[in-house]
């Protein structure tokens, strides 16, 4: 990897976001396994995975739009890089580092979802707890292997999110920067654990709600994958109130789109592409905001056809009977719809905000790409 | 409960200390409900839990440790309220607020710890997750009540976990303050998490070596209970470089009191008293410092008898003869010596500190409280 100081810049195009973000992230374990190294191999371990899982896959999405809200702060949102460097030479190196750390947040996020979830793999390889688990076994210990990999999981989740913060706090941003990022900082965090807790409770009662999937949606995604970045970067480098106020609302219709498409993938994906098995949010019964809408727009026989397929069968063909049906019911195109409306629409309010060229067409671009996507 | 605003000065007792932090942690949670309580009621029963676990029971020993370093920094330690107040007028309340911040890594870690050591009780109450499991129970859900608390758990942790850096950075500390509590504050933190990840590693192992078990104690209490606290709260006041190495320093003795007094009354506590059930880790068979030095000292009979038994026998007389056996093997004594050495060093490097009488005669007292608790 490329050292991220040496070659990045306040224009960096969002596109060299992932690898720059990658090299910071290295940096950081190294760093940290130093600093931590004294305390002993065990611990050495649960960094060992929590350095893979981040940094074996993940489109490093959350950092792409923080960087997008700093780009547009700074290329016509009002903003300035005297914000986050009162004191020293512009850094472009320490918002960088800042943003990485979106990804110790996510990292928490999908370890502790992938334990409430009961997932084996994530990213086509095994799940930290299954890890945890397996060296148990391997190792014949005592106890519940089980358990085991639970609770190293929890902790490693831990970890990630106190990092998070630590990696912001320690990024080189100046205080003035860190003070305007606190609210969206916050918020975000806050946010995308009250929809995971949201999602387990629906999921509990057996909420089969539109509404109450989109509202899911609404903070474990839209808000926390793209309002929020966007809103964090602008607000590091302190642009104009309405930026701020447009790029969240571009956010959410980014967000809802990425999730929708997310949904459909979920139920038509390509396994080989998307690195899950095909069909996976049938095999696990998941009421996803398609699977509630062809609950609800389905005829009578349909829908009981597909509530007592749905999380009991497994085989094949009978998961593509599942997809024709939904397919059957519109809910498929319905969904296609909603990211269709929703992707222009973000597109539409982002031309009319009078950023700059490069910054709009490559945030046009980004949309595009999420709503296409194949994994 | 009065409001801390009102009362709290910069030479408060550290007696004084649990009352107004839980007062603070108190409006922390009415303006927390407030700004996050459009979310809905499914969040809003998780913030209910978590404050009812903060509030309802606790010792407040990291934030009187805390004010502790930080009235030790100002009593002679060369500390000054400019540190924390660069640019505002000297307010008690920000310190309070920043140390009872260390209430929420508390929550995370014990909510964490309880899902982990699969605890029905904590603090007399029932445990986080089977408060969720018991509600997913008597509204007759869907799924697994057991795997709905653990996963409802997990997040309600998670969510203490990100408002413990919330507190501390909303509490209204100059960033001067913040930057020089930064390396102890992300030091607790990792060594909390490391010293969990040990532990439950060691369990699992089945590891009865004395040395390693003073290791867990070494992070997941001397350093994150009472040396760092000290630390972080004299670093907020910009105490003089050996005056925070004598804190860290007499931190590890009195961790270490604390933690091999919580072992003896594991095993030798009155459970009217600790509101945990008696001889808890006899029942559970977790190996303390004092159990593995009781293996390590035992006679071959007394050994074999003791590890037949422990986890294993459950009914109160045999609870009883293990404690007859413990103390036998000597180890129940030895623990003791350990714990008034270690007390007295630290009482000695204290009084020989040079700080003024006050600060140094209530830590000798709190030292003393501790070493003698019955709970």
């Amino acid at each position: 990897m490329n050292s991220p100081d040496s070659q990045w810049s306040f224009t960096a195009p969002l596109s060299a976001v992932p690898e720059a973000v990658n090299a910071c992230l290295d940096q950081y374990f190294a760093d940290s396994s130093k600093e931590f190294g004294s305390i002993g191999s065990e611990f050495g371990q649960a960094i060992s995975y929590l350095k893979d899982f981040i940094l074996l896959g993940g489109k490093r999405v959350r950092p792409m739009f923080a960087w997008a809200g700093i780009r547009a702060g700074l290329e016509g949102g009002g903003g300035s890089l005297s914000v986050p460097f009162p004191d020293a030479t512009p850094n472009p190196k320490a918002l960088l580092s800042a943003i990485s750390a979106l990804e110790f947040i996510q990292a928490c996020a999908l370890v502790h979802d992938d334990i409430i979830d009961k997932s084996d793999t994530r990213r086509g390889n095994p799940t930290t707890h299954r890890k945890f688990e397996e060296e148990h076994r391997q190792k014949g210990w005592l106890g519940s292997p089980e358990h085991y990999g639970i609770s190293q999981a929890i902790l490693t989740g831990d970890l990630a999110l106190a990092w998070a913060d630590d990696m912001l706090l320690d990024s080189g941003l100046g205080h003035k920067a860190l003070h305007k990022l606190r609210a969206p900082w916050r918020a975000m965090r806050t946010e995308v654990i009250a929809g995971q807790i949201l999602d387990v409770t629906l999921e509990n009662t057996g909420s089969e709600s539109v509404d109450d999937s989109l509202k899911v949606i609404e903070y474990k995604t839209a808000s926390y994958t793209v309002a929020r970045p966007l809103h964090i970067g602008a607000a590091m480098v302190g642009a104009d109130p309405q930026v701020v106020d447009m790029l969240r609302r571009i956010g959410h219709d980014i967000g809802l789109v990425f999730q929708l498409r997310d949904d459909q993938l979920g139920v038509f994906g390509d396994p080989v592409v998307t690195g899950k098995p095909s069909g996976d949010d049938l095999r696990t019964g998941k009421r996803t905001a398609l699977i509630n809408l062809a609950l609800h727009k389905g005829t009578e026989s349909q829908v009981k056809k597909l509530r007592d397929a749905l999380g009991v069968v497994h085989e094949e063909p009978e998961i593509n009977d599942l997809r024709e049906l939904i397919i059957a019911t519109g809910a498929e195109e319905t969904v296609e719809d909603y990211i269709r409306i929703h992707s222009q629409r973000a597109i539409d309010t982002l031309t009319a905000a009078g950023l700059s060229d490069a910054i709009t067409s490559e945030l046009v671009a980004l949309t595009t790409k999420l709503n296409d996507r194949k994994f």
